[in-house]
């Protein structure tokens, strides 16, 4: 086998020719040249074929009550957005939609996508709230999050999105709206354990940075690591703001400039980059890669699957467009789905490389290089899954 | 069972709401409302999916040696096309992996390629020949794409696509080359049935019109149809002279002008899109949609797939494209990769709508609308295929 460890501390891929790796319970208990390998009591030949880390999908939207198909196709038609709001289209038809689905609903529309995920070697997933925009609604979609994790063999991180847009409840009164979640639903999700961190939508069409900020301040009080949507359609400076709360990603960053890069450069904010949104979007400012490289900003890629702005269902089609679009490196984008995307989690030292002590997450690849996961497009050669080892 | 028939007579996708179709002996027998429907030996309840024509994919290179993501790779490490060609890069690389394949070497390298299409609702593919570039191997391409249709319940189109790019022995005798075609090859793939088409790539860096020109009148005296690869990297009127000669499609065609236009509209030549090229090439001009709508041109969509420049094996992936880059609606993505790809291999009263008379190829969706294949990316919502009744 030949393995890509995508350790930090190995040149290119850390790449290992005739390789093995070993597992106890779950977790990766060698990993070297097959020939110093311990005697195993079952052993999985994998002949040729290369292992890379289990992918991490680390910004999902994934949870969601119906889709956004009849919008798309109403834009296409030349619709207007008052015309299409005027139909019921929008965040809010999502929210809707959210707001009158079950758990156990919400649970099986999202079965599939994570499906989907989960046939391209996807062993841990992000998945957000945001579309209920009220307190129960909120908490449901937390709860059908966490559920994914014990429907199938995938590791689940869930961020709370509360504030996501504004709900109609609350229209004209943003300040009213972030005081309700910070005082009510921030402290439920954390006493709850159903949010590992606390996201927000920074934006012209969604939060100031003071309503930002005081959300970072009650998610920091209740020990929640804050995440944050920045910089995607205008430069509201939110990704040093998360900075400053020594976030664990900011995202998308179409907008970010050389003061947001320096930030998260200094305490170690991973860049997340969607790179399916930018696409449906037909976003033409492409994210500073060249600064972010120069400051050693780690560099993450996620579907932001979404039914709004990237309904996108394919961590290799996230590659690919990583490498087309933003021209990111193989090794890049592949670091971008596995090592950094752990970071962007908060669990790097569980996930994302293939070490000792690490789970034993590990996807088995029919290529030849591991180039051929970014170059081809619509086209999945996992031959295998393996998640804590199963 | 809802029906999106295509039928070009019917107002948008032909809707059939509770509809039924009857096939015998792989033919569609009848297609209408369910309640009209006859008794039939056999009959598979679809609920309330919706059916479509089976996809026809209508440009591929599928058969080829190798791949050429080392390339792609090396590329986004900032070479030149200088450093790539050095490193045995380029068409030539192509070239050369084929002319080592075997015939079945060449099969079991595509079927992969193939399954990956098939497995989204494909029943007809067109293929290519293109990187032999002498008489043996592009024989040999051809023998290996008609084999396709024998390993997979799939209906295979070739086309013969000698003129692709000049081979070195020929360097410097772009007409030398054109001449052995037409004198040597040509005559041979016309008596052995191995090709249904002949192809060529006009443009700067491929054939002058002149030698197209040559291309085609040895092809009509042999009886066999045209189309080109035109208009996509400048604007040599390509796409008018494949209408002189009555060319089933003209392909690519970002630079194509109102002469081109309305030359393809007086003879009914398809305009078949590859917007994964363009993507994948991240070219900017776009072909002119409505100008080709204003003059009804038929338009069908392709995935091109080939190493070089589209590496991509997804209709759906297509569709998506179709809509998001070039703006196309989702009736018109839907026609593309059915009633209009079937025009432009020929078969536009064999397949491509269901109808009576025509085989019955179909795909069964699991979906609520047809604008979902067109807006998801990278999920795939077939719920079964039959091809020929089958
Ligand atoms: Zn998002
Ligand atoms: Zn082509």
């Amino acid at each position: 086998m030949r393995i890509a460890t995508l350790r930090a501390d190995a040149p290119g891929l850390g790449y290992i020719e005739r390789g093995a790796v070993g597992a106890v319970e779950g977790n990766i208990a060698f990993v070297g040249p097959a020939a110093d390998a311990p005697d195993a009591k079952e052993i999985i030949d994998c002949h040729g074929r290369w292992a890379t880390p289990g992918l991490i999908d680390c910004h999902t939207h994934l949870i969601h009550g119906g889709n956004r198909a009849r919008e798309f196709e109403m834009r296409l038609e030349g619709a207007s957005y008052e015309e299409i709001a005027r139909a019921g289209g929008g965040i809010i038809s999502t929210m809707k939609a959210t707001r009158a689905a079950s758990e156990a609903e919400l649970v099986a529309s999202a079965l599939p996508r994570l499906d989907a995920l989960i046939a391209e070697g996807v062993t841990t997933i992000e998945v957000k709230s945001g579309y209920g925009l009220d307190p129960g609604t909120e908490i449901r979609m937390l709860r059908a999050a966490r559920r994914l994790g014990a429907e199938r063999l995938v590791r689940v991180e869930t961020s709370f999105l509360g504030a996501h847009a504004l709900p109609p409840e609350f229209a004209g009164d943003a300040d009213g709206y972030i005081a309700m979640l910070c005082e009510e639903v921030i402290p439920q999700v954390a006493a709850s354990g159903l949010a590992d961190a606390v996201d927000a939508f920074c934006e012209n069409i969604g939060f100031t940075p003071e309503q930002t900020r005081r959300l970072f301040e009650a998610a920091t009080r209740f020990e929640l690591p804050v995440k944050l949507h920045a910089e995607q359609l205008s430069n509201l400076h939110g990704a040093a703001l998360a900075a400053e709360f020594g976030a664990l990603s900011a995202d998308h960053l179409e907008y970010l400039d050389e003061d947001g890069i320096t930030a998260m450069a200094r305490v170690g904010t991973v860049a997340t980059l969607l790179p399916g949104a930018y696409y449906f979007m037909r976003e033409t400012n492409l994210p500073p890669i060249e600064g972010l490289r120069r400051a050693g900003v780690p560099i993450a890629l996620a579907t932001d699957c979404n039914p709004g702005t990237s309904p996108l269902t394919s961590l290799l089609l996230v590659m690919n467009m990583g490498a087309t679009l933003f021209r990111l490196t193989v090794a890049e984008c592949l670091a971008g789905v596995t090592r950094n995307a752990a970071r962007a989690l908060g669990l790097g030292n569980r996930i994302g490389t293939i070490e000792a002590g690490k789970s034993c997450d590990l996807a088995i690849w029919d290529i030849e290089s591991p180039a051929e996961l970014a170059y081809r497009m619509g086209f999945n050669p996992l031959h295998a899954r393996i998640w804590s080892g199963q």
